[in-house]
C-alpha cells in the first residue's frame, strides 16, 4: 500500500481483462476507508460512487478540503454508522482521484494515456474493485450501496459475485442508460471536446486545460441532477445582487450564477477525458443486455437481500427505471424491497439531506445487520 | 420595401424605444407572408416563431432550402389554410434572418454590432411588428399565434394591443420563464461564449465562427424538446451502423449521431450572437411582472377569444404554466378555451405531425371565422 498526498492505493499486480478485449495489470485503485473491520470481517460496507464522486465518502475530502459527498449518509451515528460498520469506497478506474486513469502515464509509450487509455465499462470499474476484498480479506460484504452510476455499480456487482454480499441497495439507479440519459453525457462530451484546449486529449502534456468545456458539460450535467419544481422553489426568478435586470449577458438571475459558479468549481477538482471516459461507461451500461436481455437472469445467482431506493423528483433516472429492477427481482422471487421517497431535490436528493430517506437506508442496513 | 436574397424587408422609420432604454429607427424588419389578404382586411393571421425559427414559415425555405418550421400547420388545406386566411410572419429583432439585429453595422461606429446590439425583450419584438399591421393597412388581425417563444410574442402582443386581434393562440408556451428554463439557455450560452472563436461576439469581424459552441447549444436546446419517452421509442439504445459497441469516442449509439448533426446543420442557419439576444429576452419574459404580478391584468382590456394548447409530454413549457395563463383569464371572466393534446413528442410536438393538435387548431380558427 503506498500512500501519497492522501491517497490510499493498493497495486492490482493480477492482470484484468477488459470489456474492450484489452488487458491491464499492475495498476493503482485508491480508497478509503471509514470505522473499524470487525474480528469476523462481516461489518463491511463497500459504497460506489457517481459520476463526479470519489473515495472520500465523508468527513473532509483532504484533496479538495470540502465535505466528502455522502456525508449526509456517511458517518458515526449516522444511516451508514462508521461506528458500526467498515466502509470502504474506492475511485473507479478511469476515474481522477488515484485509480488507474486517462490521466496516468502509459508504461508502453511513457506519455500521458489521453484517449489512449482503454474503454472502460460499469464491469470493469467493479472487477477492478473486487481487488479490495482480498485486499482487507472480506470473504463477504455486508452490503453494497451507491446512487446514480454508482447504483449501477452495485448491480453489476452483485450479478458478477451473487454470494458476496449479504445486502444490496442501489439507490436512484437504472439497469440501462436510456437514450435520454445518453444524450445528456453526449452533450457534456461534445461540449469538452469542442475546447480548442482539448486538444485531442493531449492537454496534460501541453499544459493546457479545456476547463471552459468541462465547465460546460458539469452546468449542464448539474441542471438533470435538479428537479423543475426544486429549482423553481430555490430560485426561481431570482435576481443576483441587483435590483433590476441589467439588459446584459452577466448573471442577472441567481440560477445563472449558481450554474457558472458550480462549472468553475468543478474543473479544479475533476479531469476531463475522466469525464469522457466515465460518462461513457454509464453509456455502455446495459445489464440485461449482457443476460440477452432477460433483467432477472442477472440476479438469478444472488440469495442477497435487495433495497431499492427512488426518489419522486429524479427525471434522470426515475422510479420507473428504478421498479424495472424490482420488477426483475420479483419475477424470481428474490428477497426485495422498494421504497419511493418524496423529494423535490431531484436525483440529487441522495446526496442532501431528505431525513425519509436516511431513515429508510438506516433502517433496512440495522434491521439487516441484526439479522447477521 | 426592399427584396434582396428572397428576404423581403420592411424599414421601420419611426423610433422604437426599447426596455433597455435604448432607442432604435430606421431598423428592418424581414417578413413573409402566404395566402391573400381580403378586402375587408380581416382574415390575417400574424404568426410569431419561436427561438430558432424565421419567416419562412411554410413551404420551401429560400435560404435554408429546406422545408418552413411550420410546414405541417400552416398552408392550402392545413390548419392554419392559407386559402382562406392571409398569414403574416416576421423574423424577430435580435434575429439573423434579415430583421435588425446583432450581425447588423451598428451606423454608429460602421462596425459589425455583436455584443454592442442593445438586449432586446419579447415586448420590443412585438412592438417592433406592429408595424407591419400598419404597413398592411390591417386594422385588427383575425388571430394571433405561436409556439414556444412564439407564444410569449402571442401573449405580450394582445396584452400590449388588447383590440388588435379578434383570436389569440399562445402554445405550448409560459407568461413566466421558469429557473430550469433559464438554466437551459444559460447552459447554451455559456457553451457559445466558451467557445474561442467567439472572440467577444466580434467573430464576424474577425472571419471566425463559434460554430463547436454554437452546436454544443443547439444539442442542449435540443434535448429539451423531446420527451425522455419520445426519445426512448424513437433512439433507445440503438446502435449507429455497426453490430457492437467500438470502445470508443465516435458516435455508437444513433441518439449521439442525430444529436452532433442537429448541431451541425444549426450552425449553418443560424447566428451565434443572435442565438444568446434571443435567448435573454425569453429569459427575461415575465408578462405578470409587468402588471405588478398580477397576470390576469394582463388580458384586463381584451375583448379577444384565446385558445391556449399544450402537451402532455413538454416538459420545458408543461401544461401546468400553460395552465397558470387559462387560470389568469379565467379569474377576469375571459373567452378562453383550454385543451391539453397527448403526445410523446414533447415540446417539439406543436411542430410536428400531430393530428390531434392540428385538428384542434383548425377547428378553433374555422368556428371563429365563421362567427366573423
Amino acid at each position: 500500500m503506498n500512500i501519497e498526498r492522501n491517497i490510499k492505493t493498493i497495486i492490482v499486480k493480477k492482470p484484468l481483462k477488459l470489456d474492450c478485449g484489452k488487458t491491464i495489470e499492475n495498476f493503482p485503485i485508491a480508497f478509503e476507508t471509514y470505522g473499524d473491520l470487525n474480528l469476523k470481517k462481516d461489518n463491511a460496507i463497500l459504497v460506489f460512487h457517481a459520476l463526479t464522486g470519489d473515495q472520500f465518502v465523508t468527513g473532509i475530502n483532504p484533496i479538495t478540503k470540502k465535505e466528502g459527498w455522502w456525508s449526509y449518509a456517511v458517518g458515526p451515528g449516522k444511516a451508514i454508522d462508521t461506528n458500526k460498520y467498515f466502509v470502504i469506497c474506492s475511485n473507479v478506474i478511469g476515474g481522477c482521484m488515484g485509480s488507474y486513469g486517462p490521466s496516468h502515464i502509459n508504461d508502453k509509450t511513457k506519455k500521458i494515456f489521453g484517449t489512449d487509455f482503454p474503454v472502460i465499462t460499469i464491469n470493469d470499474m467493479v472487477n477492478a474493485q473486487y481487488n479490495l476484498l482480498e485486499y482487507f480479506g472480506i470473504k463477504k460484504l455486508f452490503s453494497v450501496t451507491g446512487g446514480s452510476m454508482g447504483g449501477m455499480q452495485v448491480l453489476q456487482f452483485i450479478s458478477n459475485f451473487p454470494n458476496k454480499s449479504k445486502t444490496v441497495i442501489p439507490i436512484a439507479t437504472t439497469s440501462s442508460h436510456s437514450a435520454q440519459n445518453i444524450a445528456f453525457n453526449e452533450l457534456g462530451r461534445q461540449a469538452i471536446t469542442a475546447d480548442n484546449n482539448w486538444r485531442d486529449g493531449t492537454y496534460n502534456s501541453n499544459n493546457t486545460n479545456p476547463s471552459k468545456g468541462l465547465a460546460v458539460a458539469r452546468m449542464a450535467a448539474h441542471i438533470t441532477y435538479l428537479s423543475k419544481k426544486g429549482l423553481q422553489e430555490k430560485f426561481g426568478r431570482k435576481l443576483q445582487e441587483r435590483e433590476d435586470l441589467k439588459f446584459g449577458f452577466d448573471a442577472d438571475f441567481q440560477i445563472e450564477s449558481y450554474l457558472r459558479y458550480q462549472g468553475s468549481v468543478f474543473v479544479d477538482r475533476f479531469d476531463a477525458n475522466s469525464y469522457l471516459y466515465i460518462t461513457r461507461a454509464m453509456d455502455y451500461f446495459d445489464l440485461a443486455k449482457q443476460f440477452k436481455g432477460n433483467l432477472s437472469d442477472a440476479f438469478k445467482e444472488t440469495k442477497a437481500k435487495f433495497f431499492i431506493i427512488s426518489f419522486t423528483s429524479d427525471w434522470l433516472y426515475p422510479t420507473q427505471e428504478n421498479k424495472d429492477i424490482v420488477i426483475a427481482l420479483n419475477s424470481i422471487g428474490a428477497d426485495v424491497g422498494f421504497v419511493e421517497i418524496e423529494s423535490d431535490k431531484g436525483h440529487d436528493s441522495f446526496l442532501l439531506d431528505v431525513p425519509d430517506f436516511l431513515n429508510a437506508l438506516k433502517n433496512f442496513l440495522n434491521k439487516s445487520y441484526l439479522e447477521n
